[in-house]
Order: C-alpha cells, then sequence, then structure tokens
C-alpha cells in the first residue's frame, strides 16, 4: 500500500508541474489567419457582418459557419470531482480542461470548460439554457447524485444534446464490456443476471441501460434481471427510504422483489457491477455467484475487490477502472465518439439508441474477446469512428437529428 | 456608391466562404500531449486529482494551474451586433469568434464566445457570475445601450476584471488619438472643446474618459469641455426626456448648459467626435468650429462627414473608424493590450486609471503625431506590449490586484 501511496503522490506532484508549466492545458487558437489588413477583414470587420447577416436570415447555417457544429461544452458545478468529493467549480477546472482535451485528441470535438458558481438544480438548468447558442452539444461532469438526474432531465429539449457522462458515459461502456464477457463465459446476454453495488449516476444509469432494449432487437436485448443496492441494502418496491429515481429503479429491477443485503444480491448472479466503494466484496460472495462469475469492480482507485482476489475467488473475467489491470472500463472510450457521431448527426439528443448502438459498436472493436481482453484500449484508433459512426446512424434512423 | 457596395459585397462573399470551409473560426487545443497511458495520466486522470487537490487547499494557484489565469469570456446578447443590430446570439457568434481570435494573434489571451440566450439584465449579470470561475476576465460585447451601462456596472464585484469593450476599447482609443491630435494642431489637450455626436454606448464612455483626470495628473488631465448630442439635440441639465445615464452625462459636461443641435455644439468646437450616424454633418457645420479643427467621424460604414469634405471644409486633423482611410480609429488597438495587462496583474476590475494609461501608452506609440498619422496601425507589434504594460503597472499603482 506505501507502494501505491507513493505512485499517486509522483503522479500528482508530475501532473501540478506540468500544469503549472503550461498554465493550464487548453488553448483557443484561430483557424483563420488574422497577419494583415485583407485577412482581418475576411475573420473579422467589415466580412464578417456578411456571416452574421446569413446567420440571421438562414438560422441553420450556424452549424456550418460557426463553431456551433462542432463545439462541446464541458459543465459542472464541481460537486462530485473524481473522488475528491464537493470541491467546487475553480479546482473542478483542471479535470473539465482535461475532459476538453481529450474530446480533442480523441475525436476532434472543441470542447471548453464550463465551471458553475451555484450547485442548485434551477440556476444550472437556466444557465445551460443561456449558454446553449455558441455550443452544439453539453456534457455534463462531475454533478452529485440525485441532482445530477433531475437537471440532465430538464435540459432533454434545449435542441442540442445534453449528457451527463458520468452516468451514460459510464454505463456504455460497461454494457459493451459485458456483451463481451458474455462471450467470454458462453451465456447469453439475455440471461445475464446483474448484482450493481451503488445506486449513484453510473450505478442508476448503467442498470436502465442494460434493461434497455427493444431497436434492431437481435443485437440489443436487455439483460434478464438486475439487483441494485445502495448503502442500505437491496432497492426494492417496499422499502419506503427511496428517493424518486431509486423508487424508479426499484419498479423497473429485481423482479422478485428480494431483500438483503450486497451478499444476498450477488448470490447466484451471473455478473457483479461495482460503482460504490473499496474492499466490500469478500472471496466468499464471489464464490456464492453462478457459474463462471464476472466481476467488474470500478471503485477508483482502490476496487470493490481486488482483481487477485476476484480470480482467486473463481471470477473468469474481472474488469476495473484501473489502468494498471487489464479490462479497463474508462469512459474516455465512449464520450468523444458518441458527442462525434452526434454533431455529426446534428442530433437533437442523446436517446437511448443511441446509446445501445454505441456499446454495440464499442463491444465490436475487440474482435475476439478474451479473459483479459473485453474491452478495447484507449489508445485503439478503432473505437472512435466506429463509436461515431453508430452513433449518427442511430440518430437518424430514430429521427433524433434537425 | 456603387463601387463600396460591390466591395462589401465581395468581402462578405469571401468571410462566409471562408468561414463554411473552416466551420467557424475557433480551435480548442491541448497544451499537454495525450498520446500514451502515461500522458493521459498527467493531463486527465489519476494525475489532474493532485491539481485539483491543490487549488481546493490553495485557491489562489487556480490562475497558475488552469486556464483561468490567461482566459476572457467574450460575452454577448446579440442585441447590437455590428452595424445589424438585434439579430440575436446565433448571428452574433461569428463576431465573437473573430474577437476571440484577435485575442489570441494580437495578444496570446485564450478567450471564448459565451452567446447568451437571453436579453433580460438580470439574467445576463447573473450567468455572466455564474460562468465566472473558470475566466481570468470578462469582455462585454455588442450589448445595446442603455442596458449595457447597468450590465457592466452590476459586474464589476465579481473578482475578475468585466469590461463593455464598446464602451471603453472605443474610448480609449479615441483620446489616444486625441492626444496625439492635439500635438498636432498644438492645443494643449486640457483646453479642447468636444463635441460628440452619439450618447451610446461608445459616445457616453468617451464623453467620460475624456474628462477623466488626477492620475499621474500632468499626463492625464482633462479636456476643458465635452457637449453631447443625442438624436434629439444638446444633452442638458434641462431636458426632462433623460434616462439615467443621460442625466449623468448633463451632470458632468456641457459646463455652460447649452441648448440646441448639433451645429450649436459644434459651433466654436475643437473637436468633433462622431459615434451616431453617416452623412449629418455639414462642411459649414465643420467651418463653423474653432481654428484647426479635429474631426473624427466614426459611424460605419458611412461617416457623419466624409473625410474629403471635412479636409474642404478646413478639418486639419481627420479620424474614421475605416481602414481605406487614414487613421483608423480601431478598439483593436486597445482590448488585446488592456486584458493582457489586466490578466498579467492579476486585476479584480479595470478601472479608470488603467485606461487613462492605456490611452497614454497606445498615443506613445506614434513617435512624431502627423495630420495623417495619430494613431497607430492595427498591426504595429508595439502596441500591445505598451498598452499591457501601463494597464499593469497602473492596476499595481491603483490596488486593483489580487
Amino acid at each position: 500500500m506505501f507502494g501505491d501511496k507513493f505512485i499517486v503522490m509522483s503522479i500528482y506532484e508530475d501532473s501540478i508541474k506540468a500544469h503549472r508549466e503550461s498554465r493550464g492545458k487548453l488553448s483557443v487558437v484561430s483557424k483563420l489567419p488574422i497577419t494583415n489588413k485583407r485577412e482581418l477583414s475576411i475573420a473579422y470587420t467589415p466580412g464578417v457582418a456578411g456571416v452574421s447577416k446569413e446567420i440571421h436570415e438562414h438560422p441553420e447555417s450556424v452549424r456550418d459557419l460557426t463553431i456551433k457544429g462542432n463545439t462541446v461544452a464541458v459543465v459542472t458545478d464541481g460537486s462530485a470531482v473524481l473522488g475528491l468529493g464537493n470541491i467546487g467549480p475553480e479546482a473542478a477546472l483542471p479535470v473539465m480542461e482535461g475532459k476538453a482535451a481529450l474530446f480533442k485528441e480523441f475525436a476532434d470535438v472543441d470542447a471548453f470548460p464550463v465551471c458553475l458558481d451555484t450547485q442548485d438544480p434551477d440556476e444550472i438548468v437556466k444557465c445551460v439554457k443561456t449558454i446553449a447558442p455558441a455550443f452544439g452539444g453539453i456534457n455534463l461532469e462531475d454533478i452529485s447524485a440525485p441532482r445530477c438526474f433531475d437537471i440532465e432531465r430538464r435540459l432533454q429539449d434545449i435542441g442540442i444534446p445534453v449528457m451527463h457522462d458520468d452516468q451514460h458515459g459510464t454505463a456504455i461502456v460497461v454494457r459493451a464490456a459485458l456483451i463481451n464477457a458474455a462471450k467470454v463465459v458462453d451465456k447469453p446476454f439475455s440471461s445475464l443476471k446483474v448484482a450493481i453495488s451503488g445506486a449513484g449516476a453510473a450505478g442508476n444509469a448503467i442498470a436502465k441501460l442494460l434493461l434497455c432494449s427493444g431497436y434492431k432487437e437481435k443485437l440489443c436485448t436487455s439483460v434478464a434481471d438486475v439487483i441494485v443496492v445502495d448503502s442500505k441494502g437491496i432497492i426494492h418496491r417496499n422499502r419506503e427510504d427511496l428517493d424518486k429515481n431509486k423508487k424508479e429503479l426499484a419498479e423497473i429491477t429485481n423482479k422478485k422483489n428480494i431483500t438483503g443485503s450486497l451478499a444476498d444480491a450477488m448470490e447466484g448472479a451471473d455478473v457483479f457491477i461495482g460503482v460504490s466503494v473499496g474492499n466490500i466484496v469478500s472471496k466468499d460472495m464471489v464464490k456464492s455467484m453462478s457459474s463462471d462469475p464476472i466481476v467488474f469492480a470500478m471503485a477508483n482507485p482502490v476496487p470493490e475487490i481486488s482483481p487477485e482476489d476476484a480470480k482467486d475467488a473463481g471470477a473468469r473475467v474481472v474488469a476495473t477502472g484501473r489502468s494498471d489491470f487489464p479490462n479497463q472500463i474508462n469512459n474516455v472510450l465512449a464520450f468523444p465518439g458518441i458527442f462525434r457521431g452526434a454533431l455529426d448527426a446534428h442530433a437533437r439528443v442523446i436517446n437511448d439508441e443511441m446509446k445501445l448502438m454505441a456499446s454495440l459498436a464499442l463491444s465490436e472493436c475487440v474482435n475476439e474477446p478474451r479473459e483479459d481482453y473485453i474491452i478495447p484500449e484507449p489508445f485503439d484508433k478503432k473505437v472512435v469512428p466506429a463509436v461515431a459512426s453508430a452513433v449518427k446512424k442511430a440518430a437518424e434512423e430514430t429521427g433524433a437529428c434537425d
């Protein structure tokens, strides 16, 4: 453990040093040259007045003539930043810059951080609507549950796609990894019984996306059942302490309406998915699962059970959120391609069909799934084009585009 | 006139073509490389958590570790865009992108357009405060008078500099040009009687900045008097149709409280400054001015009086807003250096002293003022460093910095 901590401290220091030297990570540059009067008159006045007139007369041209067609806002209120919690908008900024940098590097999407000095859902919704004109999409980031659910829902009608990545980015990658894990253990995806630890942003979205189906039926079936466990135990329909979102989960999960603890949820399950806290799953709990258990222990930096222990206890396929083990569940496999596809399609929303097809396309980037290779590496060049094209197609086929 | 129109149409078409080909003007790029796992762990997780922790523990480090220290929001509500009027936030976007591009090209400031889907002053103030954490400064742009005055005033306490460029950028360049014009006609700046046509954003700020004094006294005296004329005639203390801002102007201008028309204001004046509409000043009105008249006819694209007519009528020094005549009053001479200096100083505001010193520094970029050279060319490399350094010094000397 001392070794781990030392490595983290060292990378913290290296990262602070790099950020200090470059004074942050993003630079906003002009794509048109402005070195003489003629160029100035094209990029700015008087020529730019012609561009403004054109957009005023033909509003749809804004996507072709401005940055709107290729630009995403990375919006946070700093309430749930990485594992650091509610550290506020300024301290969240380096993370949002990082996200924006990844958008550019992975998918040539121009993204810009919007760090909000409020944690009031009404004010967040209002502010995002107000700044929307310059953007082609909104990536909500690191906003704490349960506020994130309502905020995202209330922004679905603003005419550009709005997606909370902590929910759907994670869910899409998990579903892709699970499609391939099912192949490795030779079980039909539709037969899988899944226990999820954690009912926050990620747990909620994972449960819902695994239970999604109905579009391109054979490819996008739902799993057989999902049981979600929060800090109080299994979420079931008779619990009286559930908020709106957990009530919704109780309606669609846990078919037999069982009660009990995480251990009860895992007993006989084919799949464990952890998006909660470290060291809460024992070897015995893994042993109690169905044959050939699949274990995604994604708490960061300490997983719900260490990959070694999970394997020891009989898990056939193990994934984590960490880059130093095989099968890293990393959102960077999803959000760049999703927004690339949504922007290319001129999508108004990111709907379930687009998420399902993103998952499928991502899973298909792995030709032959193996125990230690159920999901592509972050730098696999096939990923973004495959996800983007699947998302664009699904957007067009479901009428989600302008 | 047909020739003029043809040139404008042609540059409109060229500009639309350039914008369509590049899909807008701005690109957001990463200053840190992200091409492998190690680089990813420095620019993003897990390393970036160290940067966030550092800022959470030492809030002042946000300027050094993120884009905040070098980034300005270019904020508009699209209510007064160029000469096009109230065309809304989407159609305003290419202009704001242009402004951001100029910030980068001229002063290495990273700037990003924020186009607001509201024209309600309360909502604008609220939204700008809410998005402020990621920015080191706010450039308000193309917001119509009189709303712009109140909006800017209410944003002076948010801890980062907020400046409405249509007001103060223009005023700073006008004051610089007038310092040199006074030298050309050999009259003390402090003796000048000035008639201003136009009481909007620019006219208001020009009147106030010309009447500013008191800091570094010998260098920054006020002119002798200013008379401002709006569409109803001379602004004086007995007019009952004045809004709050014009009442304020009536208190500080027009010492003798004269009444009448623009012609009355110009009679005996040393200086005419037009920020209003084309073709409203006759040769006779210029002839009625004091000896060696100075005429800044800045209405765009058609000046209040053509430079030829002004010269014919005896004007010694003529300036316009256009690039095809000598002495172009162009905001690009001011705003890049002003925000460069304010960011470098970690300024909390842009105060009068910073504006006065920016004017003076800009005027001093012209070694030997002549009738046709009272203000530097936009691409004069001396300008931004000179303005930035003067602004930084004034900020430090007046305690306007963190």
